[in-house]
């Protein structure tokens, strides 16, 4: 580790040198603040699981899809076996007043206990198959679309079209926009840190200066 | 859109009815908190760019990758045609102090126009060959390892190495992470909404509840 100016800089050597644990806090806190959400899904016994996952990122608008990354061997494999054999999946933001609930979803349970009976958190149906998490106020039901295993370290990106929306009354502004911070949607950073938002306002489109 | 219970509800055809921008905005908020980096790169001519974008995302700590959505027809083609030239780009966080410069970074300039001169945000420069932003708290030298089309919309996933970190001092905790709130990070929602954040705290790595 050199000291630049007033900078810390590491090189590759560095990671490598790095006890593993310190390196995943390290590297994992380097892409900025991260989405919480919760993945509902039921496999064909009507089990239902819950997985916290911090990587989920929005796609594109039209058609309206949704990604997020699998890791290869976590616990939201079970979430993952549950999308492949129905192709149905809810995604639903993590508010402050439930986010550790949200949390305990990450602890390795069997795949026939529901983090449903484990925490707080209720289910929500509509007529979509999946369950919705009740107490979240910006929550999306989704079909999967397209599986691609990245080779390069074995992660899986899960690609889906949201085709239903539900969200809380109050949150949706004039232009389409949702207020999260009214919805009261946490961030993560690195593993385990959870953080509220304020606002800095909303900036008009960018146009290039005159010169 | 039907009223359930407190919630609103929406359907693949209320998107479908939805006007173009209104449309863009709604879906756009409804992954959650994003994060703000910007990316910088250059190109053989010497030509520097800086785009900000908001879906950088861990991919894996060992070896330590991210990645990021570049967008079909964007104004970060610019970012992407430099990273595919010189397979090098910088990622650093966006601070609340130069949050509108980043944002402003997205007008679309000739790709000879610099957006280091037109924002008040300067260059710097290790031995690594693309431009770091002087201005941000953490920033990461980044090589390319894998570029994916996702035929499904068009956009591309871009996969990097990271080779190397600079950060500020003191924000390295004890454990390896890094405090992003004491770096002023701000997260994106939406398209154009801008947050600073605090922190609820950070939680145990969760294990099951024994019965």
């Amino acid at each position: 580790m050199t000291n630049t100016k007033s900078y810390n800089s590491y090189s590759s050597e560095d990671f490598a040198n790095l006890e593993k644990r310190h390196r995943v806090h390290f590297i994992n806190s380097l892409s900025g603040y991260k989405s919480a959400n919760l993945i509902g899904t039921v496999n064909h016994n009507g089990d239902t699981n819950l997985s916290i996952v911090s990587s989920v990122v929005h796609l594109g608008a039209d058609p309206a899809l949704v990604a997020f990354i699998n890791r290869p061997h976590a616990v939201e494999r079970h979430t993952l076996d549950n999308i492949l054999a129905t192709s149905a999946y809810t995604i639903n933001q993590v508010s402050a007043d439930f986010f550790e609930d949200a949390h305990h979803t990450s602890a390795r349970y069997p795949a026939d206990v529901s983090e449903f009976d484990q925490t707080e958190l209720t289910p929500y149906y509509t007529q979509f198959i999946a369950p919705y998490v009740e107490q979240s106020r910006i929550k999306m039901g989704v079909e999967l679309r397209e599986k691609i295993d990245l080779k390069i370290n074995g992660t899986i990106l899960v690609i889906g079209e949201i085709v239903e929306v539900l969200c809380a009354e109050n949150l949706l502004q004039a232009d389409g926009k949702l207020d999260l911070v009214a919805a009261g949607t946490v961030a993560v950073s690195g593993l385990d840190e959870y953080h509220t938002a304020d606002s800095l306002g909303r900036l008009a489109y960018a146009k290039p200066k005159k010169t």
